[in-house]
């Protein structure tokens, strides 16, 4: 496939504490640019940029985060990058809840990789948003716990809140636990494959 | 078409008392298996399952259910079921609000199924979802006032409450009515077409 | 490209006090009928026709609305308008927060139109919804501060109420400001083109 | 005690899709007229007096409601009627969810009345309210299922809908149940009374 | 009456995106010392202070406000002071939306002052609150259509946004009318008077 | 002072997602019993116990909690105290948040006891509420980061859930800072006196 462009993973935007989620299987989730205000708010009185309590969330890095709001340089070491592709057909995630490995693309299609199964995502205000499970962005590579990190529009800072969740397809069904041992998330996060026809 | 599988409609899940829809058009809204809680959430503590309140809500067959919650084998009975299909071209809904008649395709496409505007939805906690108008999904082939039906995800329950909605084009455009006599309802939704290109 | 019909542009409605978005890049955004209510809601009681509260939200032209709420033959003239056409592949948008012009369409892509970088909304309740940046209803052919109006249903009036924002992608990266002055806004508004494979 | 004015029960106002409940214990909650919308919404634009969607909840009498919205003359016999009176002392309620009996006001407190412990209430748009249990507001004399009405401020209907909870406190403590039996509610139903200082 | 001590009208906070509300009728509403961020937020991480998005939003002064938001010093001329006395009885409000004139006292209590009908408020992200028509907070001795402004609690700087809204009781009963002349608003606000017991 | 009753202090309840408090300061608050559900929610189709999601919320002991949702026996180590007293004259709260050391109560005032300034809290789904800082219930006379508890109706468990926050008056003027040293933490806490008329 030919790439088109580089940037930076945008899951989400939070404006007048709404928030609007961007597909990350869809090429407007990269953005070339990182700013943690990227928009301006218009409205009778005309528009305003960075005036009240907007927010932005990325998609993170494996990093290891400060304990504290970060902010200037020390920020794109924790925003995940990507790459907008030209494919000649679209491509789909399955996911597979019933095993522990990904599945088989259909006959036909090749997978062009496989991943954990994101589903959906909260944050500040108990805003977010999710994907369809049809989405490539339904399909991480790496599982984490915390995949995505908050930034503040207006002070320029990140961090990782205590009140912002994922949510992952898992092959457990009836138990109730709480999987805090890193290793047993990742055994319990469905697996899913990104496939393309052939 | 050739079916690639076969599994349950999903129409939403709440996670965190928000909503996060499935497009019914799309292949990610049908389940190969059926679980009253598919996913665990995952935050700064690790990850849980079925340790909060978190629901899925499901497309419901025409089966009369019981007036209490009802839960093990009884709910399959009550889930609709779906196939997903390779196709050669996408297939779209289109609406006529204006005509008692579902809508002809356009020249050089044909009619794979007709239906009823299925518009948009709301459940517990006033949140829900909804599909585009040009989603497959909008057009379903039969007419009713509850088409969905919540599961609560950690105790296996399901149920049709009370303060679940459906929301339907219509053919109405200026009398206000109660329209409760059902063959009264599906006289006045607004018919559908799902085409696809020939 | 072929015209297949045409209709009035629907952004979003607003059921039970949630709102349900339409994607402007998509047919279904194109109503062929105007009507301030277009939809009936259904539950256990049956279904309802403009009964409560519930709203819908048109694009807008470019006409100086009335300061009060206007109903009637008025409306349409406030009401945008919108043709949906049949084409040889799928358009994309583009963005460019970085340059003050509108970015160049791939290699072997060419440009349906230029405009500006709508990203998302709010409107009553704080409800609203929003673009994918990659589906042409993100750019809009032209910018104003209240691109769209707010219609109630059961009562037919429409109306640009004060707390309606638009919420656009923006040139600036770091300043605090109030843009009132019509000439500064659309200077400030990201540019986008949208392109379709040749 | 001397009575200082008849009115009209108001349990809860939604302006602008968001609730402000009054105390039913409280002269405030004693409305002297009657209006399906007593308030106007003031802001940057100035005073509009029942332009949008705004509500009145009040409480009901016992009498048994239309299937459909109502208006006009019909709605007062529906609407709860209330006194209010200059006392010696405050009154408080006191609640006894372990006895199927209300209970007895302390030493030197008499009993004013005995009624049913309500506890909150949500209406259109999950929005509601509640009371504090030590306010006479929260002993009802009377208990039903639908304890209050929804009321359409601009178009003067009334009607019961469908999503309208109220939440009692209950004897019970480890059953799941519908109870929809009516002598069976009001047996679960925990007691209380509303005593006043000698 | 004895002065305890004089400070700011603090009318409202929100934490987390979520409003609280002080009873501008107690005490407590009358904060010694002025903050744009008075409150810290404690959870599993420890507190932070400023860290987010927090907001606070006080009583203004009639005197005209900027365009554009305002810090430092400029603030304290727009927020409203108050002075918290100790009184020998309580005082309560008393509405008559029928009258043009402040309603009487009943026999025996005397009216400390007399003003107009303020209901309930919402801010940004339709957040906000109300009082009691009992408290004297529902009773402010001047109206404005914008009675109070919010400040950003992590930048220190106030604004007077065009989404926050304040309700009041109003003399108008049956028409629709958008009331932007300022003489014409004050005509249909309902009066009040504050009583207090002799 | 009598001593009425001594119970459980509820916090708040939250049915049907929507929240509503309990004034801590109030005698309702303290509850005689502990259910983790005690209310039953009423409708249209009749009252049912424990059939979806509800919770309760209540203040909690010094105790160091499990790391997962316990129940049974266990929960009431985790469960605060209180007693209802009968007293001469209303107690309220004074704070100062311009000093390290409670402030005095007025003359002819007596204090009875001394504390940490707390104002609101959220928990599950953003919902919560929050004191008057009149009302004692905003004077707790321990500070700890997660003074409550949250507790799953139907499911009789309880837990700590990352997403819970309490708000306190803090002494902080103008520094953006994480306070994760217990020590600090309560250093920059306001102090508040309950105050009683002698």
């Amino acid at each position: 496939m030919t790439p088109l462009w580089r940037g930076y993973s945008l899951l989400y935007l939070e404006g007048q504490e709404r928030a609007h989620p961007q597909d990350l299987g869809q090429a407007g989730s990269c953005v070339p640019m990182f700013y943690t205000m990227p928009f301006s708010v218009c409205g009778v009185s005309g528009c305003h940029y960075a005036s009240r309590n907007d927010k932005t969330y990325w998609l993170s890095t494996m990093e290891k985060a400060p304990n504290r709001p970060f902010d200037g340089n020390i920020i794109r070491n924790h925003i995940s990058r990507c790459v907008v592709c030209e494919a000649p057909a679209s491509a789909v995630a399955l996911h597979d809840p019933n095993s522990k490995r990904p599945p088989e693309c259909p006959e036909n299609w090749t997978s062009i990789w496989q991943g954990y199964s994101f589903l959906m995502y909260t944050g500040g205000g108990d805003e977010g948003g999710g994907h369809s499970l049809t989405s490539p962005g339904s399909c991480l590579s790496q599982f984490r716990a915390q995949p995505f990190v908050e930034c503040q529009g207006a002070r320029g800072t990140c961090h990782f809140f205590a009140n912002v969740y994922s949510f992952w397809l898992t092959t457990l069904s009836n138990s109730s636990s709480t999987l805090s041992d890193v290793q047993d998330q990742s055994n319990h996060v469905a697996r899913c494959s990104v496939c393309i026809r052939l």
